[in-house]
């Protein structure tokens, strides 16, 4: 899970936007989008080791393997979190709570490069 | 699960706006958002239920847990279901279908107050 | 899972917008929103296989029934998922990933006439 909330914000700044709404989308099938506590790791921790368990990989009933066991877990995680999250902003800052932070969230197990889109709107 | 939908439509009458989408964002990891059946009670009891015995307190796995044993049940349900929702709008009303209502939903068994926020745009 | 990549972009191209944000939203409690490989159907086939493993019909522990034993899993489906969507475009065209398709994902056995709102904000 790596976090993304502060580039959302370099983004935000950069639209010279007050107020409005920030979208994000994650262009891939095989990782995703999760808005989740950011102040104590091991929450994240125990969101990925649960998520594990739910999902594992080598689950005998999988045909799509071609591309490993994580191949058929990471759609399955992607489509059990968020591909788009959208964020209202005011004052050219995101309204998030006081513990939420954007995460990308990568669910296969070899590194892979992931694009997000950021699409700001409003006034 | 505390249903605001009434409370999104007064909001949406309040901007004056005609056609557009209404996004609401919860500012919480511990509670989410869900767009469930609103005329029989016991299809979100039922969805309350099953989603307590998929992600039980108390789970011996868990280490995020020194605020009680539904600290981390709270994080896994939240992600499972949703933090921004999208609602589209015609001639001043939310074009949720029939059976839709718009609802928040507190995972952790103490009572919180909850921030919800919500953007309209359109015109 | 019924593909509506293409319906999309139709709506889009009819609107004349460059860019912006389109949403998708499912007006249903029964049938959700997914976006998914689009590539090789066998991923497909075993997510909805999981899920179907995941939340079975029959689970005893269900009294919300009488449309039938696919009723409440139908539900609990749609909560897993997704109701709106929110997918960024430009030059008129969805900045979906190479392997991304947009699926109306129906819940329930017997067919049903399921309603999306399309709306598409931009410039």
């Amino acid at each position: 899970m790596h976090e993304v909330t502060n580039r959302l914000q370099v983004v935000l700044k950069e639209s010279g936007l007050g107020s409005g709404v920030l979208t994000v989308f994650c262009r891939h099938t095989s990782c995703s989008l999760v808005i989740m506590e950011n102040a104590d790791p091991s929450a994240r921790r125990d969101l990925a080791a649960w998520l594990e368990r739910l999902v594992p990989a080598n689950d005998p009933h999988f045909t799509h393997t071609f591309e490993g066991p994580d191949d058929m877990p990471s759609h399955i995680k992607m489509a059990l979190t968020r591909t788009s999250e959208s964020i209202p902003f005011a004052e050219g800052k995101l309204l998030l709570g006081a513990w939420q932070g954007v995460y990308l969230w990568e669910h296969r197990h070899a590194a892979h490069s992931c694009q997000l889109i950021v699409t700001v709107v409003g006034e």
